[in-house]
């Protein structure tokens, strides 16, 4: 993890300074990161690469998912809350191929105006969830930028080999589950940002929550490994990732909009509003997995998601054709719009 | 390599909006980066993760490196270079480790007033280090950003087992060698920035280059694994990279100013300006192999040398003891302050 630096800055740059503190890119590192980077294979953080390593007999996954201040999180986010947000999005890539996660490199790009105090909130934040999901710092890079915080994870994950799943796979006649409560992540955005209007507060926290932490399903992913037929993690929003599945796999899906599974604070919200179906449908940063099966192996995947203690529901199936439908409890097609859904 | 983003800009976030040309992040990821892609482990890009392997009992090893708009190259600096300097940082760092390079994948995050142009020129960039490299793209992120340009990549390769060189190997009587030149990349900043005054056309476009486009020895580095004791890529300038190697192997160094390699710019930039000799010893930016070995092993390092075209140059000796020490050709030492060196 060298701090990676052009000699000076570039005629014509922005001048970028040193952090407020003093402290420079190599006491930063030492002082917050190599602490989280205890693995052997890191080598301390001292040299200019690492060792990357998978169990005998497994296959390694890779996925990367990069952040920016004033797009994907608030500038006034707690920093332990961004590092928990980054890991777990990348955490959800690879639960979303059946990856059991092993580890990660890390990028930061810091405006000289975040002081130590930012760091050690944010290297918290990866310690704890490093101790939550057993995975590892490998290495990094730490640069500075005149621009908002920056940030990439490259993470990790281990498979049989040829047993990790993909979005190709899914057939006629399987059935369509989630994992969780869909919709939560869009509402979520809207109770963080003061605008679900009626909402009770424990309901607005419960949404706002699930908004900032996502909950990477990391135990039951690598347990479907073989078994699910096409699967991914929901961070475009149900029917537009069902797309992703039905035009990878060649195939259409009808999904039963009654059978979606919501959580209570998404309930009340859409009694209080219907119109945030169209939040449920489409809004995205759930981060719960969508995946595909034969019927008949519907009784396996209940076992297994009940080991994990995870909710798993069908809420669809599989056709020949293209495209995604979705049908309210009459049977009727609700149509997605930009501006919301419609009936027809 | 799906297109990450929240489901709306966050109240309070600057707006970032799609770029101007209109092609969506999908379509981006289609168009310029798919083509780069046509490995089966990367799943043409559409999956949350791609596979990586390593060929059959070689280990693998891991690098990443960011760079940043006007701190790491200029806004005006073609894509294509910016593209290709981006990638081969990252290779100098898997050369330094003795590993051979095998893929990246790769983080962009572009405001939004980069035009597809920008990112077309950026592609042709990759492809041609793909090629020249043999290397292959298994996966990435592209977002937006209110702020400069900032690219990510992490790199991967492979080594056989426990061969891979470290930096804490360094052993008293070893000798300490350089590959290629040094001090071109320090000087071609100058040179590159119209700061590098009396210097010849040539010299000055031959340093600049040397600046703007790093020569990895991804040849040399793979043939040195379980060979040099001790190994790192000059980034920072070779007597602060000198002082790692000698720092993580608690041992000293002796370097000999007479005998570091220059170009003949270079040393026609000393020529002109002596002073300049700080930006050789401390001037970063070369990206050549710095690295040390028992003195019997010369003939051997030579002959690998030949064989893959990259002059060496054994430049010091490796001592008991603590620091790095410079001594000009009387034997005298060189001493380095910021504002340069002097005499004691």
């Amino acid at each position: 993890m060298a701090p990676h630096r052009a000699p000076e800055p570039p005629a014509g740059a922005a001048a970028v300074t040193e952090n407020r503190t003093g402290l420079g890119e190599f006491d930063r590192i030492a002082r917050f990161f190599a602490p989280l980077a205890a693995d052997p294979d890191a080598f301390g953080l001292t040299d200019d690469a690492a060792l990357l390593r998978s169990s005998p007999g497994r296959e390694l996954v890779v996925t990367v998912d990069a952040m920016v201040e004033g797009v994907h999180f608030l500038p006034d986010d707690p920093a332990e809350l961004v590092a928990r947000k980054l890991l777990r999005v990348n955490l959800s890539d690879l639960a979303a191929m059946a990856a059991a996660p092993v580890g990660y490199v890390l990028t930061t790009a810091l405006p000289a105006q975040r002081d130590d105090v930012w760091l050690a909130d944010f290297a918290r934040g990866l310690a704890l969830d490093q101790a939550t999901y057993g995975i590892r710092l490998l290495g990094g890079d730490s640069v500075s930028t005149p621009g908002p915080i920056t940030l990439t994870v490259t993470a990790f994950g281990e498979v049989e080999p040829g047993r990790a799943v993909r979005r190709n796979g899914a057939r006629p006649d399987d059935l369509v589950w989630v994992t969780g409560t869909i919709g939560d992540g869009a509402l979520g955005l809207l109770a963080a940002t003061g605008r679900l209007v009626g909402a009770t507060p424990p309901h607005r926290e419960f949404l706002a929550d699930r908004y900032r932490l996502p909950q990477p399903r990391s135990g039951l992913g690598p347990a479907l490994a073989g078994l699910a037929t096409a699967m991914l993690d929901i961070s475009d929003g149900l029917v537009g990732d069902l797309g992703h599945i039905v035009e990878t796999s060649r195939v259409a899906a009808e999904i039963d909009a009654a059978a979606i599974p919501l959580s209570a604070a998404a309930t009340a919200a859409l009694a209080i509003d219907p119109a945030r179906l169209s939040l449920v449908l489409s809004g995205g940063d759930d981060y719960e997995l969508l995946f595909t099966a034969p019927p008949h192996a519907a009784e396996d995947f209940r076992r297994l998601a009940d080991r994990h203690k995870v909710p798993i529901t069908p809420i669809g199936r599989i056709r020949a054709g293209r495209g995604v439908t979705v049908r309210d409890a009459e049977g009727v097609e609700i149509r997605l719009s930009r501006g919301g859904y419609r009936h027809f």
